[in-house]
């Protein structure tokens, strides 16, 4: 487990709610972190269109709607996959015995489809709902 | 993320499929590991009663009946909890800025959310369902 999802989340927050386009160095202060570590965030969020950066401008704006960004577009983005995974399988079961032999496919078919509920989850949740919880704690 | 949980699911299926008592060493030979791993992994599965080791007789065998066994009970006994984590929360963010004030508590609310959904689905598994997808592949 790492916290880039819970650091693209808080800067995403941070960009859809200010007024003026924000600096990764404002950015980093309120998340906690150094400038580079929440570049890298941008950088992938941005190759996702999720934010962009403007000719001439410092700072970035938020390019969807918040109501139309999904966490699962904010976790493949950060994560750099399509397809949320969560658990992994060992890899060097003995092919001499029968439950050894398919165990790897039963569990890839068993664990795809808890994957698959995980990431209907993450879609069905936006951006605007983190934002409406924010605001209701204020 | 590592390979406890399929590693335990590996080791029941064994445990529950096989005609005779297993040891760890015969179980560590399938999954592909060594005994004592397999043994630190028993032990965990011991301590939540789904299995049992007999007095006098070399071996395992399972406590409850495999249609009874969910997999959430399987993911609780080896990761040694009883909520599911899937997400990491940053730990610094800074109390002078609105939004880190407030991102743990927003963030723990939308993730727990998540978290529950993955519990439920590893809890509508058994341990019956992984070995009824093995008997369609042999």
């Amino acid at each position: 487990m790492d916290t880039k999802f819970s650091s693209a989340i808080h800067t995403l927050i941070l960009i859809s709610e200010s007024a003026k386009p924000l600096t990764s160095e404002e950015i980093a202060a309120s998340v906690g972190t150094n400038a580079s570590y929440i570049r890298k965030l941008i950088s992938m969020l941005n190759k996702k269109d999720i934010i962009e950066s403007h000719r001439g401008v410092s700072g970035y704006t938020l390019k969807p709607k918040a109501e139309g960004l999904t966490l699962l577009q904010i976790y493949q983005a950060v994560n750099e996959t399509e397809t949320p995974r969560i658990f992994d399988i060992h890899q060097n079961p003995s092919d001499e015995c029968i439950v050894g032999r398919h165990i790897k496919p039963v569990l890839t078919d068993m664990f795809t489809e808890i994957e698959d509920t995980f990431s209907r989850a993450l879609a069905e949740k936006t951006l605007a709902d983190c934002i409406s919880l924010m605001r209701k704690r204020l």
